[in-house]
């Protein structure tokens, strides 16, 4: 974690930013650049009877780190996203908590 | 938002519904049609060691909106999918918070 | 539900395992085996301008059942992915709310 869930823009896309804007996020949250995982998801989507693109959205899941950085995080994806040519995009932060959090069956708060 | 995340129901099925159905929301929840989105999400799903169909199941991202709105979206979903032949489906909200959630890189709760 | 919801880990790598994992999640649980859904999430993951192996993670969504269960449930998941040869494993869990959650159109905590 911090994990990056992708919808609606293309691996490829998001390959061309995936170094400069994972090492900015590293900065921001003063963490490895290689505690993120960038996961594109695959999707199919339709609106009123057609396919359509799917309308690009990243769901950002980690432990909360108060305003400050969340607003830091989203600015930069934002701007790193809109650096390849997407116009708009949408950001949530998923919270985990450290309690239902296990890596390779330890749970978080007790690390 | 509202995001419909939709597994286990083919993009053909649910694109047979999407337009009556997202009218139905849009009325509900007093918004405009295109504030919907309608993704499927692509699962591979496995059952005591074989292949199996996905269960259908529809993940319903939104800011809250109170028991009686959700009652409703939860009953017009399940109905249009039940329409098309699809007889046992599960509804889950996932609920974002406003300061969580960032439209082009702007914090929800200060727009 | 529970549905464990699995990525960075081939659905021949899970059905390998599905069924004696689900059994043993089934015991643990003192829920049918049927309540269960094992879905394998397709994505297609990033890191410094390469497309790389998606990380081992099971989000494992349900309503909450208290933390010595939620131990053994993911003690028991982390076992049996380690037992296939995948070495790093994490696993989250996303509580949904029985207020939150429709059967069939049924809100789950009327049932």
């Amino acid at each position: 974690m911090p994990q990056l869930n992708v919808r609606g823009i293309s691996a490829d896309q998001i390959n061309a930013i995936s170094k400069p804007m994972i090492g900015e996020l590293a900065l921001i949250c003063e963490c490895g650049s290689d505690n993120f995982t960038l996961d594109c998801i695959q999707t199919v989507s339709v609106f009123e009877g057609q396919r359509v693109d799917t309308y690009p959205f990243v769901e950002i899941a980690w432990f909360e780190r108060g305003t400050a950085i969340r607003d830091r995080v989203a600015q930069a994806v934002t701007q790193h996203i809109h650096s390849i040519g997407v116009k708009e995009v949408e950001i949530a932060f998923k919270v985990y908590r450290e309690d239902g959090y296990y890596i390779n069956g330890r749970r978080c708060d007790s690390l």
